[in-house]
């Protein structure tokens, strides 16, 4: 089959995502017109995933697209913005219909459910190559950032990380996970979900938030260095899932959770006059996030089993390591 | 030599482009805070230059930093908007310093000329593919469009198509060029010029505009396309640079000036009674741009040669076809 550019962003992307009337043109021209919030900051991201990097190449089209779009409401989460629009630039090998209809489905689905309009974008012939540019909106002056931790915050991160890892490993064959655990660890890593809802309300409560994409104790680390502070996180507070733990053990499934990458969870830093404020607000059951440590003054990451310092060797996913 | 991504990004784009006051927050966090301009419209696009689609791999990596730019302003350009903001999604199979300096050094010249700072970005390993996403702004209901053409419209192009055309030949070693003309088309082609200021200037004349990346027979009548008419150009009144007759002779360039892609020029479609003001105001001598054909109710894209239609088998790039 042989699609033009243009017939071929008609037909799998014009109406991919949300309708919102803050768009006063969207995909089909040179570029999008858009209406600023009011009195609003903008928040503007982008990432890529490569296949065979950031994927293995036969992941499902539509967990492709999930993921594009997933990475990109991470970044939005991390900075407590509201996500409004995006667009995609999509490099493929060849314009496979069936593809192409599961990776806009995927994309799409994800998109209505945050209400995001995909707005523009560009197609080209290549190596498969996703890259989606996300904006979005905060109120001035509330976003939240790396920066603004400071010692004695109580460190907290959301979900179950270390999943998405064991999930990879499945999907590459390099990890035999019992099949009661299995489906759910892949889907882990091939849906993962943004932390949206929750950056938007840690705002007020936070004073730091990244989120999990490289690796836990490494996006912690960043953090903490870009507040001038360091961090201690305990092993044994790790959370890490009931499946996670069924498929390798508690140990190595907490050592997992600090080290692989592709979790897409929040990690922030709350003052310790906020917690009460914050439990009673968003109560750690109902939102799911868990404390696992503390930043301290003295710089460096460590982590701590029963009062000693374990090493670890590999701290988050380094692109160019 | 090894980087990591964040030393990658502190030390070779965290002051690419320019500084602007309306980034409140740039290159390092999870995301960019931004500015926008009171009272104007969004502008937002994003294109993608592949190495070995979209250049030559050999091509020097200023030319690739300059190029993945100008394509984008070209966008912005085509809509009448002010470019402001641009995010980079660099993918490269390794973190080469020499390459890395010079890409810097070429994206951040063009950015700086234009008053673009860079906000954020995403470096990832894969086969080179550059994606750049540009913000701009333009006044509420100001923006040119595609579909705005009316019959009777006189069509215009700026500058010389089909140079970029020829220059990537000579690159590509499809062309031997005259000396005295081969580094003038060579040139084109890899640094190539957005209208960027032509562009803005011309809101409130043209009623149509689209910038010519695909080919010009092609990307015109996408233009009528959206505009729900056809179009007819004159075969002699293409503009072809001295340098690309004496590299092919006339017919030759100007056959390259309607198939070629990569031009990046402005092709505009203006009211017959808004002519006499855009001559006066936008100098044609000065703003470098000539009248080659009409827009017309019967719908397709003719050109027309002493009264006889012209056949041509390629009208544009299409990146599926």
């Amino acid at each position: 089959m042989t699609l033009s550019e243009s017939d071929l962003i008609a037909r799998f992307f014009r109406n991919c995502g949300a309708q919102r009337r803050d768009v006063t043109l969207g995909v089909g021209d040179d570029a999008a017109l858009l209406e600023c919030t009011p009195g609003a900051q903008l928040v503007a991201t982008t990432d890529t995933l490569v296949a065979g990097v950031h994927f293995p190449p036969a992941v499902p089209a539509a967990a492709i697209g999930h993921r594009a779009l997933a990475v990109n409401l991470s970044d939005l989460a991390a900075m407590g913005a509201r996500p409004a629009w995006a667009l995609l630039a999509l490099t493929l090998p060849e314009a496979e219909e069936q593809w192409l209809t599961e990776f806009a489905a995927g994309f799409g689905r994800l998109a209505r459910a945050h209400e995001v309009a995909l707005v523009g974008g560009d197609t080209t012939r290549g190596p498969l190559t996703v890259t989606v540019q996300l904006l979005g909106h905060v109120p001035p002056g509330r976003a939240l950032t790396r920066s603004g931790g400071r010692p004695g915050d109580l460190l907290y991160v959301s979900g179950s990380p270390g999943d998405a890892g064991a999930g990879l490993a499945i999907e590459q064959g390099r990890l035999a996970a019992p099949a009661a655990v299995a489906p759910y660890l892949r889907e882990r890593f091939l849906l993962p979900t943004p932390r949206v809802a929750l950056g938007e309300r840690l705002r007020g409560y936070a004073r730091a938030c990244i989120d999990v994409s490289d690796g836990l104790l490494g996006d912690a680390a960043k953090l903490a260095s870009a507040s001038g502070v360091g961090l201690e996180i305990s092993f044994a507070d790790l959370p890490v899932s009931r499946e996670l733990v069924q498929a390798l053990g508690g140990d190595a499934a907490r050592e997992l959770a600090l080290t692989a990458g592709d979790d897409y969870e929040l990690l922030f830093a709350v003052d310790p006059a906020r917690v009460a404020g914050l439990e009673r607000e968003l109560p750690a059951s109902q939102w799911n996030y868990h404390q696992i440590g503390v930043l301290r003054a003295a710089p460096g990451a460590v982590v701590t089993r029963g009062g000693t310092v374990m090493e670890f060797s590999h701290s988050g996913y380094q692109h160019f390591a």
